[in-house]
């Protein structure tokens, strides 16, 4: 199948892709005429498509994140190229194609990750912490397996938070060792909590964020997390003012650095600092690697990205791989 | 008893006073002699006091916020007043006096203001939301006696915290009132609940903020007091992720208005506004009725006043209240 | 009459409504053909209006701020409502609707408002301040019947700034008995002054907020007001710089608090800080309680709003009114 | 004399000098004694003096502002010169001395400087703007001559006011010069209104503001200026909302170009452009000038100046003036 | 030839004008149409234009900066005038205008600007500082000819940044004379110097600038100027680190004065603040004076203007140009 | 020896200590007495300590970074303990104590790190690349050995600078592992080069830096090490626009993300954005790992850390090490 990121001008295109969106649209003419104003993505990247031609029984058949198989021609319009179908029909079970194939990916199996971040709940000495993590990942176990860690910031892809998760754990082991005075329990602790509430704050489906919650809006996954520490400690029977607790609580709450950025209180024991900014890392160098992986081929720059301040990042020229 | 807010240059003084601090320090010369950096308090302000000599016995004897008898001289060190101790004892059980004398404190008698925050709560017609408050309040009701609202910016004496909450609730009466769209029963929970946990926060002693706690630092009275709501729900079997508990927790949470004054979320329920304005009207007409309240009296402005930017405020010639 | 906030895809409407905006344009085809885009509002809201079929005589009929009587069709466009022109007439004296019945206006009538502006300035006690007041009022009572309070920020309707001074004056009533050292002249004056010059600011037509004047631009109605009070002052012979005076103009130019708000100076006087947040309560909860009454019946949100830092609020589920 | 820029460690200095400050201090001894902490002026800068023999008589006869005759030796105390007084006399008016010898001046006569400003105000051709720039002068003609333009800002000192507005005329002269599409009239009438109210704004004797003061407090210095305009305009039976007199406000009103620097409203004719940036070169540029007059010689570097954010300028080596 | 500042609805115009867009777009009908949606220039403006009739020929013919003999109607479109072509061709050799007659210029020749730039250089005093500045000048001598000084803030056309660097060395020697504690040589050198690299930052055609380079957007012109300085030291067997070197450089560095607006040192010589209120000063009131050039005939406000924080200028009215 | 560290009111000490102050004061008596105020200090904190009796031999003797050997008795002055000297005498070699055995160091030999550093150099395998490394290093190999890192920020110790770069290389390394994307030339060069202009920038001895040097306030250390890659580039021969150049540049010019920040451009290669978040992230917890180091034993809280908004950093309890 040829893949949405090589799509050039001119181009006749014929393979199975995702409908990202399926918006019924009127001509500006008069009469006007209803036609297709559609998005179609593969997992290397989406291009907007039109269909002038509508049918009532196709206003019955194409809804978004459904899967078709699409006849067409590239052209650009706007200085943007899109296409322009000529066929298209609904993909059946036969064609043997899944959603999941379609959408962006962590590179990692989702099984896996959760495993990853599973274990290392299990790692934590501390029975107590130990129990509050994992008594945390059951709420959303179910959707760490494919929810985004954020709605366009980074990671924002299927199974993007688990994926953030394992390798902050990556970074957060090696720190831990570079620099003995750093609690392990808490490091481990902070990486699994900081986001756990992301699942609920937000609603998703296929890694792509359509909203935020109303648990969401009216608090925050900051909160809710912290939420979930203090029912946690409560059904173990645990002092909810303990040292541990408070810390614990301290973490997920500081983890945001600042006020402004939506953190209550700021970082005030060493491991909710390290928290911070191997957070920071992870998320700052994985939207770079995002916006290169899915940028053109024939481009030397990406698309601004959010995260580092809507900057643009230039990609060196291949023989130059000094 | 002579008012501390009247001292004169040149007046000799004789009362009963608080000895707010006791510092026993050294003269800068050779060689040192040690001698007490005092300052003493009434309800009517406070004025640094020097004595100059001091014997062992003195310096088993005097600490702060001890009730003293002092005979001194007023004198203007650096243009401002100070008193020159010249005979000191400590205050007796027969001289009558108690500590609350000399305190700043609401015009409201403490058990008075209690009093109302209860009463109000048993007036919450929901009886979930009701239940919470009563947990919450039940939490602090002895510190609600004497807690002040801040270590400074506003109600910064005993029982300020009370009596901050009772003003609110006024205040949030006439509006609800004005303006029937918004729920009694949020305004209410929302004005007793928002500040609940301070008493947490700060370690007071009559009246006086000293420092503030180990979980008033991690985690601020704002997370303390969504703990609290969670706790209260688990403990009385309620769901805690209802659209009424989420309010609730949202009232507190966004009461600070802005992530950068504290609240990780910001008001989206109307109660949540009016309780963010409401808090803010009585606190600032608060700090301005203080400052007036404890300005000397030939003085035509008061000193700088933190929460409205450090601005003093002007008090109109006596002749002029047109 | 069907209310355009009860408007439903599919519905077939007839009914007279007011031509907010009335634009020709023109289809983006070749040849190209002119269509009305039309904007029709009642009290509870507005809705775009197509009409395709465009004679020389309709354009010649057709211009905003006028009546017309409609029959058309609600589809969606782009998830939106909007209503197709079937048929359409201007609407005739026989009709018996005014102009006034399909604009917003404050809940009470002009008449009534501007009345009781007037009669709060007669009891102000000192006749200096009643007389700035008098001659201030004087300017724009007329436009005070029917000028909005701000071009959309809050009270953007018809009598909307004579609504916004009465909401003001009943709780400046009510905080200067809750606090008695605050001067009721002073406090009465500021509020019906703050605002004042804000009909000379704005160009304003039907509750409508078209423009800035030329003086609204280069003074604001800020430095306005403060012109009208010196005015006022030389007119009667007062000396401009009477402490009354100073505090008079103190109070209009101090009350956005801020020089980012565009205040000149900060409040410095207890009636300034009581003016900026008696004005920020009344305004934000205003704009609060507007945005519910206007959202369509079934949202749960209302559009973001702007002076609360464009945050939409929440509209709890009716079953749910604790 | 030898100035007191040129101070050197063990140098045994006498001479006149003007006492800025004259503070009757206790030694923090015990018993304590009483000491004189002067500060000796001239126009090259001051230095801190001690005199720790006081009598009675002493301490009726030294005060600030007052001229003395000084024998005493220079001794470094926290690595800053200060002066050890062994002898000193109030100067007579045998001596010849007047206070203004010892006070940093603008370098040109302050009549001279009134008289440019007056002779200015002629030069404008249309008679309604002169008329109003002759009534704002005559209201501060006295104080023009000897007020400084700031506190400590920039031309912090005698008559600095008009020499800044002065030097800002050359500027204006010829920016309008190489810029024909500027009126004249406006900016020369802008330069001498802008400032036209400091000299109410503050209070101040021999170049040296003590306060502000209660009008410059309440209103501020651009309100006052705007103010005068309008009594100007209403004495001589102009249209006080005419184009001439509305822009005449304008650039007053917003000479300090943002809200947060005090003008409630921004430039937005011409000449309000070009005014505010006149100010800002000449205030900046003479707070350097001045910072390097009153610079040790032995220094490379001078005091941190407030007006270009607390920076210090670097002095080039003598031998390299390029 | 009909200015373009002119044109009024309703017009039928026949000329010559630059071609300055050209896109080949579709109509949004079915079947889409293919038409030229044009933007056509002369010095006075610039006015969007439509050709609805395109033929194969026509697609190969027209391509922006083209000159066109062009026919056709001016129609209001959505309150703006556009052109409506019904006649075009290719102006040719024989119609003899060239592509600078329609772009707009500075008003003085280009090699006349740079001749005062390099005059200036060579009376400089210094022989190194003199050096330095030429080889600077050499780098780009051919574009000084024709770059403007920004992509849209200022200066934004043919031969703007010459432009800018004359009127800045006019205004830099008025205030060296007026305060000769300023270095000249260091005026001259900064003024050349500050703005030196932007042709290299910078991709632009006839005074319009397309995009930054790669160089402009990883450096940025004032590093890349920095690097000229040292290349020329180096060159010229200086010493890198001499203070005049540093001072060079510090010059070019600290011009934007705060690091948000790009310097990464702030002004720390005298020439250095000047230099930076110089460059204000010329850009900011050329700025305004070009918004009044190009503004059409029968406005009273100019387009918003960027670098004055995108306020609108008014122009008074004609005949009270007091 | 003793621990500064340990020290406690009432201990009487002996031993050998640094004198890292020694000022030489007046008693504010009359007459005033000399004695010195110094702070001694060893590689576990520092404390003030005071001599009062000072003959002429001694003020000939003791001075600043001078080793001595000290007999005095602990005590508390305004609740911090200080150090009464009552013996003191200079270090001699026969004492056999070096000034680095008392100034806070590295954990790592610095030959040790310059090694490491220089090895990592020889590492790159780009030609160009390590040649510039390798000229940049030895232009401050010496310094290395004992530059602190910053003058109160962040690693402010004896070799501080060259841990930093060491740490940072080890984290380089890891993230370089992590994310093959990132350059391994790039993270190095840019780790070597980020700081590498430091010890210019600042005049430092054993490890105290004293002041910014002359270039250091002009340039800054980001220009500086931005010209001596320009420097090297020229020495070599290399052609100073080339890609590898610009990028090289674009690495130090960037690596403080912000204008605010000091960083001219904002990262916009991958490794510049690496190199940003890894140097945040080793300085922030280098800054609380020593803050926790020199931490008095009884203390839960660390000082304010300035690098982390001047927040202390709380110590669990021991017992606690979950």
């Amino acid at each position: 199948m040829t893949l949405i990121r090589t799509f050039t001008d001119g181009d006749e295109i014929t393979g199975f892709y995702l409908l990202k969106k399926a918006d019924l649209k009127q001509t500006n003419a008069n009469p006007s005429k209803e036609y297709f104003d559609f998005v179609i993505a593969d997992t290397s990247g989406e291009i907007p498509a039109k269909m002038w031609e509508v049918s009532s029984a196709d206003k019955e058949t194409y809804f978004p994140m459904m899967l078709v198989k699409v006849n067409g021609l590239v052209q650009m319009y706007r200085e943007k190229p899109q296409l322009k179908i000529m066929r298209i029909r609904k993909a059946t079970e036969e064609d043997g194609y899944s959603l999941t194939d379609f959408v962006r990916s962590a590179p990692i199996q989702p099984i896996d990750l959760v495993h990853i971040i599973k274990k290392t709940a299990s790692s934590i000495q501390d029975g107590d912490i130990q129990s509050i993590v994992q008594f945390c990942i059951a709420k959303v176990e179910e959707k760490l397996m494919h929810y985004p860690a954020a709605k366009g910031m980074h990671h924002a892809y299927y199974a993007g938070l688990a994926y953030h998760i394992c390798r902050m754990l990556e970074l957060g082991e090696f720190i831990a060792k570079q620099r003995p005075f750093l609690n392990q329990d808490l490091i481990k602790a902070g990486i699994i909590l900081h986001d756990i509430a992301k699942p609920e704050e937000m609603i998703s489906e296929l890694g792509v964020v359509t909203d935020y919650s109303f648990r969401g809006k009216l608090l925050g996954h900051i909160s809710m997390a912290a939420n979930w520490i203090i029912e946690a400690a409560v059904a173990m029977g645990m002092d909810t003012t303990s040292e541990k607790l408070v810390i614990l609580q301290h973490l997920v709450l500081s983890h945001h650095n600042l006020g402004e950025w939506g953190s209550p209180v700021q970082p005030q024991v060493p491991e909710a600092v390290a928290l911070h900014y191997i957070d920071q890392l992870d998320a700052k160098l994985q939207a770079v690697e995002d916006a290169l992986d899915t940028m053109p081929d024939n481009e030397s720059w990406t698309s601004p990205i959010r995260v580092i301040e809507n900057k643009s990042i230039y990609r060196m020229k291949r023989e130059n791989t000094y």
